[in-house]
């Protein structure tokens, strides 16, 4: 190591976690995996890195610009660099995971023997990307997902659901809306508008900005990307008669159900009844669910039902997913394999959190042990500081200093709620409260 | 995605890790956590990724050949590649951390001002290393690390000590030794042998394996490195001793400070002895310390105390560390600033407690709530189920299968203790034990 100048700043959109900032990840992790695990889910863990080929051929849209490859090494990458012509993408052999949701897929095509069916599985871990960093948006930032492979009924949504939203509320989080849509509602409609096949994704993607851009910039987008005239006109009737329900509070299913179009329908409109129905016999008052024709969300690997949650005050959601049931049987080169996986996002709801000023709770006493270093004997301090550590109080040995009004404050500052200084004797210990004069 | 074979393996020296594993190690991690907090250690955390000139920079030794590193990007990348000769070293910009104490400190250079001191550290979390896979040694693993930054006293490394032994104890671990060792000793015993300065690292690496080749390969090693003839018989005659003292059971600090040469000290030997005084008081009969004259530790940037734990029946160590007072001072261009570490072979530990057939102790029912997917109503059938979830319960959904002994027997082995056939009645739920026959 030099002496010249070392930037101690982190990689561009990666952060340190100070210690106030983990312990309250550390709660809302310990929180979400109690209340997950109540409904049977486990966690499993999949590595940080996946084959390359892997992870540009998964289903990954956007995201399969964003990812960091990592260099091939020793005589792998030697070969390489002595070509002629040096290819790119020959450069690496492993990258850093995207999301959680492709390695889950290689996860359970690898490892299906050893696994409970169905798979209830919980992920908590960092995935990144090589985004253009700003608020909100970050390079390696941690993910938070329940998936259940191996169910085809709606009873998978509806556990997911009922695991989320009891996992947010014990977070502290009420009053939110579960926004749930279909797939194959979304293509049925498209096609009975009159959109041919290969445009309905360009079409969605519109949709999916309603409540951002309102009805007439959908129209316009809609014109420009030149869909046919009379397919506008049609899913825009639908739109302004959704729209109109919405401000006249009319958003049950049964309303909403009562604008389309009697060729819009299929299995899927009593899947979603029956998921909505289920999940408002366990709402009460706490959180509300509804239908939403324009919900899209963005990969492509969705199937059937989505579903996503709002936060009021907040814009973008707190949590997010739906059924995927074609990429499992992609991997395992077998019929489909159902999936449904439901995501919380966890930077987002940390964030949200940290505005709010909360705080995790903290039961045990925060002691700072106060000695001389050059009086008092090692082993008689440990002795004695081990004496307060008894049942759950956190005890940590501080060298006395020069100004103890002064070392007090800073320990206030640090949290400490109590303070003991040393004097000699173990048998007479006096511990004193820490106060904010 | 292709149809192609797609290996769903996980990359080479990485693993998947199964249900069971992670409840071990999320189990474990509580433990250590709840242990090091009552020291009033607190956790932080560092980004996976570090500035690839960080890295290489580092103290990092064998390690420094081991680094993942991450491809540049985009324009980057492609002016990089344009080059008339492409250089090997301009083809990254960022790497994989290869262990948790290089970014500890670039983190605490970054971070002084908004941290306690001194800062307690906790770190959690994955390491990687380019390195041949073989059995205990993996390309993605787990440390486990605590650090005391700011603290000049041997009460840093009594406290860090202190807070390990905890940690194991309560991980089920009795019996161990902690080997304690001095860099300064070292230095101060080689010099007084007559080994040049700069040869003395070559010398310690020997020494080191004292307990694996024995006195006679010592010797021929030693040689064979063309040292100082008479300072290897110098050294070999103060091993002797030592070894001499260790079959007759004189293994008290007192008994080997007697074998050495009256030139071999220093403030290091008080300082050593108040440590292994301290920890005798706390030890009991659950674990002992001993001064180990020929513990070396491969990291070259050690300064002072130097410590290991051993398990007996395992070779290796369980846990690790020492001072290190000169690096963060060369981050932060400052003076010196104190710090001392202590790292517990996480991996290690799990692979110890898989083999002894450790599970951790769950104590809520798991409960398979068996319904029929066909006949029963899903609004019907989570209110049910969730009527069981009340308190600690684990209630999976399982949907009715045709050969229900099969089933039970299947449920059985996934770890659930008992079950409930939904008969349509949620006022009517019986709860049965799952049992082996």
């Amino acid at each position: 190591m030099t002496t010249e100048t070392i930037t101690v700043a982190p990689p561009r959109g990666m952060r340190d976690l100070l210690p106030a900032q983990v312990a309250l990840r550390d709660w809302a992790t310990q929180i979400i995996l109690q209340n997950y695990g109540l409904f049977g889910f486990t966690r499993i863990e999949t590595p940080v890195m996946e084959h390359i080929h892997l992870l540009r051929g998964g289903e990954g849209g956007e995201n399969l610009q964003l990812i960091y490859e990592v260099l091939k090494r020793g005589e792998k990458l030697e070969s390489e660099l002595e070509k002629s012509s040096i290819s790119r993408n020959d450069l690496s052999d492993l990258g850093l995971r995207f999301d959680l949701t492709v390695p889950l897929v290689r996860y359970y095509s690898n490892n299906e023997n050893d696994l409970p069916k169905p798979l209830k599985a919980i992920q908590i871990g960092s995935v990144f990307r090589a985004e253009s960093p700003q608020k909100g948006r970050l390079r390696q930032f941690t993910q938070c997902d329940i998936d259940i492979i191996g169910t085809k009924s709606e009873f998978a949504e509806i556990e997911l659901i009922q695991a989320t939203t009891k996992a947010l509320q014990a977070l502290g989080f009420n009053g939110f809306t579960i926004h749930i849509n279909d797939r194959r509602f979304l293509s049925t409609l498209a096609t009975y508008c009159g959109f041919a096949a290969e445009r309905q994704s360009l079409v969605f993607n519109t949709l999916d900005k309603l409540d951002k851009i309102g009805m007439e910039k959908i129209r316009e987008e809609l014109r420009s990307e030149q869909h046919d005239e009379a397919a506008i006109t049609k899913m825009m009737e639908f739109l302004q008669s959704y729209v109109r329900a919405q401000e006249s509070g009319n958003t049950s299913f049964e309303e909403i159900k009562k604008l389309l179009p009697e060729a819009v329908t299929g299995e899927f409109m009593e899947s979603l009844q029956k998921i909505i129905k289920a999940v408002e016999s366990l709402a009460g008052d706490n959180f509300s669910i509804r239908f939403d024709p324009s919900l899209v969300r963005g990969m492509g690997y969705y199937t059937g039902a989505i579903f996503e949650i709002k936060y009021p005050g907040y814009s973008g959601s707190i949590a997010g997913g739906g059924r995927y049931d074609k990429m499992v049987g992609k991997f395992s080169k077998r019929d489909d394999v159902p999936a449904c996986g439901f995501s919380i996002g966890f930077e987002r709801v940390m964030d949200i959190l940290t505005e709010k000023g909360f705080t995790p709770p903290f039961n045990a006493k925060k002691i700072a042990f106060i000695f001389d270093p050059d009086r008092d004997e090692s082993a008689v301090v440990v002795q004695a500081a081990n004496s307060l550590r008894d049942g759950q109080n956190v005890v940590s040995l501080q060298a006395r200093k020069k100004d103890m009004k002064k070392q007090l404050d800073q320990l206030l500052a640090q949290g400490f709620s109590s303070y003991c200084v040393f004097k000699g004797d173990p048998n007479n210990l006096e511990v004193k409260q820490l106060e904010q004069k």
